[in-house]
C-alpha cells in the first residue's frame, strides 16, 4: 500500500486489521471531472444509487400524477427503506392506489434493515412480507408506471418490458452513456442493474439537483424529487441511518444515496456537483467513514456537520459482548 | 489495480462489481518465505488462526488428561464451530468434566453459524447459550486449562490471567516473535488475540505440523492435535464448513483454519509447509476462494480435490429470490 492510496483503516487495538481502498468521481454538470482519487473511471454498478434517476419515468409519464402519488410516495421510491412502520404503510398505500396488493411485488421478503422492527416482528412471531424488503417502494413505483402504461405487471422484473426500458432511458441520458453500452446485471431484487464508470453516475447525479441540460419535463421530474426527499428524508433510508441524517443535518443541501456493495452518490444541487464513492471491496462499513472524509476534505461539509455525522465518521468495532475492540477511520488525503 | 496484483473478483453479469486483494505467506519450518503474493509481512491479527496453538497449553499443563478430555473435545478446542448438536453436547461435555457450567463461559451467546440449525432453534423458541458460540470449545479448554491451574475462573479472559500468558506465550514461542512484540487486540469473544506478520503466524502453523525444532512435550501436543483434527474434522466446523472438508477431501494432508476478518491459515505436515492468506479488507467471501486458488497454482491440491472443493473456490452470487446473478472468481497468478 502506498502512502498515497485513498483508504479506511479498521483498527483493533493498536493495529490496522484491515483496510479498505477508496475510488471517487466529483463531477459537475458538463461532466468535468473536479476531485478524484483511485480510478475516478472505475467501471461498477450504480446498484440502488440508481433509484433517484428510475423515478423519473414514474413522474414523466404522468403515472405519480394519474394515481395520485404524494411527496412521500415519491421519496419511497427511492429508498432502501428500513421496513418501519411508515415504510411498509407508505408501500401498502402506493399499492392501495393502484388496486395492486404486497402479491404483485416481486422483489421478494427479508427482515427489516430496522434492527428493533425486525426483533418486534419476531417476538411477535410475524413475518417479513414483500412490503417489508427495503426496494419495495420501487417495486411500487414500478408497478404503478406499469398500469399507466397498460403493460403486464406479470413481467415488470424483466429488462424488454416496458417499464425497464424507460428506466433504462432515463439512467442512460442523465449518465451520458449510450443504452448499447450501458452494462446491465440483476439487483438484488431482481429488477435490472446499472454498470456505467462512476464518473458517469456522478454526471447523473449531478444533473438531477442542478437541472442544467435539462428539458422542462425532466427539470420537473427532477425538482419534484429532489423536494420530496428534503421534505420526506424519512422516507429515503429511516431511523438511524446516514441517508436520512445526511439530508436533516445539511438541512436538504446534500442529497445521498447508498447502494449496495459499497457505493454512494450525492448531488448538492446549489453548488451544480455529483459525487460518487465507491469501496473497492463493496463492504458498505467503509462507505460511510470515507463519504464523511472526503466531503470534509472538499469543504462541503462544516464542522458542525461532520460533528453530527461523528457516529458514521469514525464508527466504532463491538464484539459479542458489546466492549468496544477497535474503530473504523479514514486515513487518506484529496 | 495492476495486471500483476492478487486479486479475487466479484462479478454481477458480466462485470466485475468488487474486488478483493489478497496477501500470502508460505513458509518452511525454518521461516524461509517459499511463495508470497502482496505483503508477505503484512502486519494482521491471528483471531481465530490462533486456536490451534492456544490448544497447546491446555495439553502441555497436564490438564486436558487430568480432565479426560477426548479427540473430539480436543478438537472443539480449536474451532469456530457450527453450533450444530454435537459441538453443543461436546462443549457441554467439557464442563461437565470440569464440574463447571455454561454459564462459566464468558464468551457470549449468538446464533449457531449453522444456517438450518439455527432457524430450527427460532422455530422452537430456543434462545441461543453460550455453548452455542462457535468460540464455546476454546473457552471450554481455557477454563481446564485454568482449574488445572487452580487460577480464578471469573478473569480468565484477562491478558494477565495466567491461562492467557500461558496461551500468548505458545503463540510467541511457535511464530518466533517475541511476547513484547505481539500486538494484543480483543477478540469477538472477548479474549486477547494475537498480531503479527502473516509470515511469522505462517512459521507457527508449519512448525505445529511437521515438528520440527520443538522440545518433546511440545513436540507431542503438537501431534496430538493435528491427530485429533483429522479424526475429527467436524468438531473443527461443521457441515458445509470448509475447514472441515479440506480436511476430508485432502484425507488429513492439509489442515487449515478460519478466522475472522479473512485470515487464513493451514499447515501440510509431511510437507512442513506453513501458509498464511488474509484478505486485505478482511471480507471472508474472497478468503475461500484465494485460499483453494492459491493451493492448486502451488500445486497443493490436485485437481480432484479442487474439483471437490468447487463451491468454495468459485462460489455463485445469488439475490433475495436465489437467482443466480453473479460469482465469485481468483484472478492471479503466483
Amino acid at each position: 500500500m502506498k502512502p498515497s492510496d485513498t483508504i479506511v483503516r479498521v483498527y483493533r487495538g493498536a493495529i490496522t486489521e484491515s483496510t479498505h481502498r477508496v475510488h471517487l468521481a466529483v463531477v459537475n454538470t458538463a461532466g468535468t471531472l473536479l476531485h478524484q482519487a483511485g480510478d475516478p473511471h472505475l467501471l461498477t454498478f450504480a446498484r440502488s444509487t440508481a433509484k433517484l434517476i428510475q423515478a423519473l419515468p414514474i413522474i414523466e409519464s404522468g403515472a405519480a400524477d394519474h394515481f395520485g402519488l404524494g411527496e412521500a410516495e415519491i421519496a419511497l421510491c427511492c429508498a432502501s427503506h428500513n421496513g418501519e412502520a411508515e415504510h411498509v404503510s407508505a408501500a401498502q398505500g402506493i399499492l392501495g392506489k393502484l388496486g395492486l396488493t404486497p402479491q404483485h411485488l416481486q422483489c421478494g421478503a427479508h427482515d427489516p434493515y430496522h434492527a428493533p422492527t425486525a426483533q418486534a416482528m419476531r417476538e411477535q412471531g410475524m413475518v417479513p412480507t414483500t412490503l417489508h424488503n427495503n426496494c419495495s417502494g420501487k417495486h411500487s413505483g414500478m408497478l404503478a408506471l406499469c398500469a399507466h402504461l397498460g403493460a403486464s405487471p406479470e413481467t415488470y422484473m424483466s429488462i424488454g418490458h416496458p417499464v425497464q426500458q424507460l428506466m433504462l432511458k432515463a439512467v442512460s441520458e442523465m449518465a451520458s452513456v449510450p443504452t448499447n453500452q450501458m452494462q446491465l446485471g440483476i439487483d438484488g431484487c431482481g429488477v435490472p442493474v446499472f454498470g456505467m464508470p462512476i464518473n458517469k453516475l456522478a454526471l447523473a447525479y449531478a444533473r438531477i439537483g442542478s437541472l442544467d441540460e435539462l428539458d422542462a419535463t425532466r427539470a420537473s421530474a427532477c425538482r419534484r424529487i429532489i423536494a420530496a426527499l428534503r421534505q420526506y428524508p424519512h422516507y429515503l433510508a429511516g431511523s438511524d441511518r446516514f441517508d436520512t441524517s445526511l439530508i436533516e443535518v445539511t438541512n436538504g443541501r446534500i442529497i445521498g444515496k447508498m447502494g449496495a456493495e459499497g457505493i454512494y452518490a450525492l448531488t448538492i444541487p446549489e453548488q451544480g456537483l455529483g459525487f460518487v464513492l465507491k469501496i473497492e471491496d463493496g463492504n458498505q462499513r467503509a462507505m460511510y467513514p470515507a463519504v464523511v472524509e472526503a466531503l470534509m476534505q472538499l469543504g462541503l461539509l462544516q464542522e458542525l456537520e461532520v460533528n453530527a455525522l461523528a457516529s458514521y465518521h469514525i464508527p466504532s468495532v463491538h464484539n459479542w459482548q458489546g466492549t468496544k475492540v477497535g474503530y473504523i477511520q479514514p486515513d487518506f488525503h484529496l
